[in-house]
């Protein structure tokens, strides 16, 4: 397989961001992906690009856009002051799952929360998705939260 | 009961704020309060308070500091573009516990995120509290996440 490489997304990549948010099981019955791309996305993109405590980070291979995820630096008073990273929107393209790209991305996470002096890297998983949760598992994440939800 | 109010906090809540997070079961193993208050502490509180998408929130009773919370505000791609409102470190005084300060911090928490154009209330609460999980399961949230976390 060619090299993988991940780095922060642009605008150029959103068009086959939202291809795969919407080419999953639970993503296909909430987004809307159609071209042009709806504004919501192009403003979501930049609302999240002028957050310097928030990262959208792509995958690649062959400069095409194969996974996905956002990362949250989150400043908190609890465990002495302690920085979270959470990680949010992990996709991967249909075509090269099993290949590690998840893996990839979820190491990557791990390591920007590093850099940027965090004690704890977190995420919820839906548990409509039992192997993602096992996936999670492997690299390291314990189920220790209950994660509660509230549509408004 | 005098009424309660609730408030963006400053500097001067901060050692009553410090207090609350270590006069808990799981918070007296992590914080670390004395006076004058860690650096740290204070560090994290520049920092929240210098981010417009973070909000500290403590609730007041005769100008007395009995609760707090923080939001956190999240722009997303998933769900065409939608902001979340993440709710953690809520604490509430040990003498006041039962008298539903709680659940005005957590409506509070809701109606700001409302105010900010949210889809949705999220938060995590620790396996170890079920306690908590049935007060958030009263106020409508819903357990279909795994809250997962991975320490560094």
């Amino acid at each position: 397989m060619a090299e993988v490489r991940l780095r922060e997304a642009t605008k150029q990549d959103l068009d086959k961001i939202v291809a795969m948010l919407a080419d999953d099981r639970l993503g296909s019955k909430r987004e809307r992906y159609e071209l042009p791309l709806p504004e919501c996305y192009l403003h979501a993109f930049m609302a999240i690009s002028a957050d310097q405590n928030n990262e959208l980070i792509v995958a690649c291979r062959d400069n095409e856009v194969i996974g996905v995820e956002q990362i949250t630096f989150t400043p908190y008073l609890t465990h002495q002051g302690g920085w979270r990273a959470t990680i949010e929107g992990v996709r991967v393209s249909a075509s090269v799952r099993g290949l590690g790209i998840g893996t990839k991305l979820i190491q990557y996470a791990i390591d920007r929360a590093k850099v940027r002096g965090c004690h704890l890297v977190q995420l919820t998983t839906d548990k409509q998705r039992p192997e993602a949760l096992q996936f999670y598992q492997r690299l390291g994440f314990s189920a220790t939260h209950e994660g509660m939800k509230l549509k408004l």
